[in-house]
């Protein structure tokens, strides 16, 4: 594959760590329930086709996330691949059982509207952070690097479009409680590239390092790529992206929810920007994990380098 | 609905011109055959919808587009409608039919790849160029707008990475010609932004005006979007798309070709860029038509803002 000719922008960033998503936000949002050793092979081939980061599972309560029921036994199994593994924590007990499997990265997940705050952690947006503090103090302790997803920064299903100044808040909050690093979600894929802008220009204009700052875009209205060109020409190097484009809302077969790690391959690609990613292994690993989804990638690009498997689905 | 927020990005454009190709790019490429009134009907939508640029239909000889073979027919039925409506000419002969019906604006083809000037007009480059020659010279004395479409500006299957350099030398041919505008396609979807900065930059510092130079992306990759927002930046104004991303490859079950003029406006909108379209009306309009051709439409926004759609296919 010679595809696409390598053109630069100047000034975007020389190399980009893909924060791979697939195995714990994607599988977490499919119907489809997934043997554990297929998840284990899942997250070693991610690691295979050169990601560098793969999230590798949840330790949310199983009621909430039965998808995602079986972390004790994944998470030894995919332990000693040489790849960043962060797992999900979302209080102290999911430290706890995190730390006992020797789990060196953890996230936590805020929101940054009240609405998704109620509705997800049954709390206000102050409260969760008031959760959170324990649980980031007791994993820098314990030398763990953190992460902190931030949901519905652009947009909320409730209230709208969400102005900059609380999401800025918030992130602020997280970064004092002692988050390595931020995820600024787009979790029902309403941004738009002035906006993505907007916000970064704000947090890093109150002196935020744009390293600290990853984006976390979904393409649920076709943005997520552009908004990560946006993204990149403000500085940003870290981008979460899910293989083949899992975790697609559930009304549509093949609606599309996360950026798909592929689409975001192609275009690093191009720009000349490194990513250490083998796009052939990775759209394998995608058409592979989709025969046990039985439904087809909603990834353009694996489409596209794979042109039977529509057929096979 | 009130979402996207508007958040500008300063420098780009204030309004830009969507050249809606749906019913002739889109069509064309649709296996499914659709009565010349559904045809008329969609091209009135299109303009009840805010699009100002409708390209109509196809004066190809009908042996080589069998599905827009009622263009004497079609074109009488939407004439009449308060916008432009360029329909494409292959050579003179189609010229003749297009004059004779009363077109104010054609377009013509041309490759920059000797391959395809090969594969779809059975010439090189060079005598394609010989043949449009009289079309543009007539059309222009008859006081008709020409645009010129060049093809395989970015990659070609057969050929891989095209070269900037061959690109602009038949831009500039075509403009000598009289092409009042240029449509730079991205005919298998292979580009990244870069790459179209790179050949904005060039035309432009080679003395073309930004103005006569429009941009045709397709969503292969799922780069369309990224792209338009590198040509953007670039101060390009006019943007080919297909309403609800009609014209998909046939070979997989809403694939995807060209941009979606949804996904485009949902953009632009955020980014504050007039266009005059009404999503809303747009969206209905697309949904309507996947009704018609039985297959759902491809669009990311179309599926968003009619989430029953895929349903009811």
């Amino acid at each position: 594959m010679t595809l696409p000719m390598q053109v630069p922008i100047p000034g975007l960033p020389a190399r980009v760590r893909i924060h791979e998503v697939g195995p714990r936000d994607g599988l977490q949002n499919e119907k489809a329930t997934v043997p554990t050793a297929v998840k284990a092979d899942f997250v070693r081939r991610l690691a295979e086709a050169g990601l560098t980061t793969v999230e590798a599972t949840s330790f949310v309560h199983p009621k909430w996330v039965p998808q995602l029921a079986d972390a004790e036994e994944l998470f030894p199994q995919v332990a000693a691949l040489p790849v960043a593994l962060p797992v999900l924590v979302p209080n102290e007990r999911g430290l706890d059982r995190a730390l006992a499997l020797g789990a060196r990265r953890v996230a936590v997940f805020a929101s940054a509207t009240e609405s998704f705050a109620k509705a997800n952690l049954n709390r206000t947006v102050d409260e969760s952070l008031a959760m959170f503090a324990p649980v980031v103090a007791r994993a820098k302790a314990a030398g763990v690097h953190v992460r902190g997803y931030l949901s519905m920064c652009f947009g909320d299903p409730w209230e709208g479009a969400v102005p900059v100044p609380r999401v800025v808040r918030v992130c602020r909050a997280l970064l004092d409680l002692g988050c390595d690093e931020l995820s600024l979600g787009d979790t029902i894929g309403v941004a738009t590239p002035g906006h993505v802008t907007a916000l970064l220009d704000e947090l890093t204009g109150q002196g935020v390092p744009v390293d600290a700052v990853g984006v976390h875009f979904h393409d649920t209205y076709g943005q997520a790529l552009a908004n990560t060109l946006a993204a990149l020409q403000r500085g940003v190097t870290t981008v979460d992206a899910s293989a083949g484009g899992l975790g697609g809302c559930p009304f549509a077969k093949s609606a599309t929810g996360n950026l798909a790690t592929e689409d975001l391959v192609w275009m690093l690609r191009g720009l000349g920007v490194e990513t250490g990613v083998d796009l052939d292994r990775l759209v394998a690993t995608s058409v592979w994990m989709a025969a046990h989804l039985n439904r087809p990638s909603p990834s353009r690009t694996v489409r596209a380098l794979s042109p039977t498997h529509h057929q096979e689905q």
